[in-house]
């Protein structure tokens, strides 16, 4: 029988390269959109409505019962906002039960820009496991599709991609350059830890300048929330598990 | 005195993220359009002009006496040229004293795509200590451009630039995700041959299909012809060294 195909999408500004029908699309925002829709979600937030600008956010906050809206540029929140882009901040005992509208430079913009998907679903180190369970259960087509930084390459998306291609590789038809070199980064840690690897990265060195190290360790920790969020209409909601 | 920047564009497609006013831009196509251009003139060819589509090099041929018009198009000459792109065409007893017209699907297209830079070299591994070399002594900000395969990214002209960010480093500031990984996967050769690492390519697994082993396994292969193919007007030419 013949393997679906997987492959690695590098930057939002090369996925008019990559065939997204029918197709199952990993969004990748390791630091930090897509680490914490993974914990917002395993600590029993009703939902988590992506959007793509500050606006929208505030809107869609004033609508929702029991939401709480977030979002940061340069680290910052964002006037307007009431909350950060940081998982710290959604632990169970504040965020169970409520709607986390969430605003983020890279990853939520590239969520919005995916057409024609089968499923679309959010990875990080955090749900790793969970995520390629999911993969290989679907059986189908997988775009690995990195946020990057303004459309920039970066380390700690490709580095999840990775990790991803390195677990599922046997059970996909990987033929894309991007996924081999992906592959190549991971196993260059040669079993050490990602946040080892990321500690010269961009993104690393930007975050840091605004104390979020911490946030970075734990973005970068494997399976620590066993969740795949996907997208049902507007909203991000754990999949059930696939037997 | 701080250094100059070096960064490395992945693919054409994200050409519009960097800076080229002033700089140093390296092509690198090399399977094989960089690698052709370099064998050419190392043979003494009196130019290489690099032209983006057919018609441009029929009519450019038949203007230039004593020139060649070169070009392939899936593994075969293109009708009304009247070479191919392999380097192994480019001996000495045969391209001495002429100018070759050269049209390839993806080197020649982003040379032309470059605007502002101060100088607009050509590398490949068959050039490579003559490009670090240039670089280094030229001491201003680089680009690393990857020529790809219509605008994907692809591995060996990204395994190139980290060849040569690995021997420059120390002369530029690096602050490039795209450097980083270009870089690790370099090292992850471990010492051995670039054409090992390539073989898995998808360039490699394409070309192959064609016949085209030993071409690849001449342009991986290091410091073959050492000399700086720089644009002047619209002509590459040898450039003088730097001293």
């Amino acid at each position: 029988m013949e393997k679906p195909k997987l492959e690695v999408c590098l930057s939002p500004a090369l996925l008019h390269l990559y065939n997204t029908e029918e197709a199952v699309v990993v969004i990748i925002d390791v630091f930090r959109a897509t680490s914490t829709i993974a914990t917002a979600l395993y600590n029993k937030a009703k939902a988590v409505i992506p959007v793509a600008n500050v606006d929208e956010c505030i809107e869609l906050g004033n609508s929702i019962e029991n939401s709480v809206t977030a979002g940061e540029r340069n680290g910052h929140i964002v006037e307007g906002l009431q909350h950060g882009n940081s998982p710290s901040e959604y632990g169970r005992e504040f965020i169970e039960g409520k709607t986390l509208v969430l605003t983020t430079t890279n990853g939520t913009k590239l969520l919005h820009m995916i057409h024609g998907a089968d499923t679309i679903i959010t990875g990080s180190f955090v749900n790793l496991s969970a995520v390629c369970d999911f993969l290989v259960k679907k059986n189908r087509n997988v775009l690995l599709a990195c946020a990057a930084w303004k459309d920039r390459f970066n380390l700690e998306d490709t580095l999840f991609a990775g990790a991803v291609v390195n677990t599922v590789k046997d059970c996909f038809d990987i033929n894309c350059d991007s996924a081999r070199a992906a592959e190549t980064l991971y196993n260059s840690m040669d079993g050490g830890q990602p946040i080892d690897f990321l500690r010269n990265s961009s993104h690393y060195r930007r975050l840091s300048a605004y104390g979020l190290e911490n946030d970075m360790a734990y973005c970068a920790t494997i399976d620590l929330h066993p969740v795949v969020p996907y997208l049902k209409h507007t909203e991000l909601l754990i999949h059930e598990p696939i037997l």
